[in-house]
């Protein structure tokens, strides 16, 4: 039997900006509520923490991309106490939080982020590529090893 | 160590015809074999829930669009008596249940239906704009919550 | 409570080139590692599996598309022993491995592969359309069953 451990992990495996926002929020939600929270970043999600292409994430054309995102204070309602202070102040007057402050406040929750090895020799994706706020680089099989008693694994 | 209760929760987050139906489809099982069984809808999967668009989804033009779907008492075969038989009575000589008719199987067979509130406030969704079958509005805390010990979680 | 297995069980809902790889090297890499691990193939991704098509998968315009795929070799370095020697095998001269050979890896290391029947009947598919490598066909219920227990099921 398989002990599962307070672990939320989710892999990020796209590159567009409505599909990097829900992990981002769920990882930062899950770490403020004691978890011990992790994002893996492979395939396509590997944009969102590289440097060249982190801040020109687009929407997907998919689903209904007329989803408008102009309050992000109006997010705030269904957010945590902590989150939303993170938040808060992060934002002002109404501006939509970029990916980068996303990130950050993920970081400062102390979210862990993981870059996938074989999509950066895949995508030749050097380590100095990649954002400040990545924590390591691992492999399929570190993977598994944190999915294997992680007591949430999502695949965004 | 989480004990893991014998919950099954999805996250509908596409909007799109084709993804809709496999989480309905998951849940209405789950529920049919006794588990305790939610989808929380959030982002694109907002649509699914929504009075104007959930008659109104289409098929995404992502992956095979040739994807023929107009038999769907050929799906009987492979589900469980009792879906088999709520389906049975939904369908009249070869024709595709609606989402709405999917969303009351799911409904008549137990499954718990959930709201995204932080989307609801992004994308302007009030309460009145929801189907009737929406049992209640949760945040992201709240969905953590459900997920840290359900025994399985998906992210569609 | 539910006691997990140390099951990993992913479903298989996409047809496109880059959605069909990340499920095959989990699958194969957590099987290296000793897990019992299972591919769910339906909607979609019942493309993989079936003779005519799993040879014309195409790389899915979402995302980036730019994201080029020429040297499989340098995949190698993140993957685990076991599986590099099982990749190295199937390697030459850096080609990219063709989703048939991803697919023998898969199940020279005891990854077992379902189709969904209800899928099948959905998109017309008999059980002499699907490649050879298909392990058994089974219903929603049987993939609950073995999702109830699994220390991970991933929805790709």
């Amino acid at each position: 039997m398989i002990k599962k451990k307070n672990r939320f992990l989710i892999v990020c495996s796209k590159g567009t900006l409505d599909m990097a926002i829900p992990p981002l929020i769920m990882a930062t939600t899950a770490a403020s509520m004691g978890m011990e929270a992790h994002l893996y970043f492979t395939f396509w999600g590997m944009d969102i923490i590289t440097k060249k292409k982190s801040s020109k994430l687009k929407m997907a054309s998919v689903g209904n991309p007329a989803l408008p995102m102009p309050n992000i204070l109006g997010v705030l309602p269904g957010m945590t106490a902590m989150i939303t202070k993170m938040m808060k102040s992060k934002i002002k007057k109404n501006k939509m939080p970029t990916i980068q402050e996303f990130i950050k406040m993920a970081k400062d929750g102390g979210v862990i982020f993981h870059a996938c090895t074989p999509t950066m020799k895949l995508m030749d994706v050097a380590e100095d590529d990649l954002i400040p706020e990545v924590d390591d680089l691992i492999g399929a099989a570190t993977f598994i090893d944190l999915a294997k008693d992680a007591s949430v694994t999502l695949f965004v």
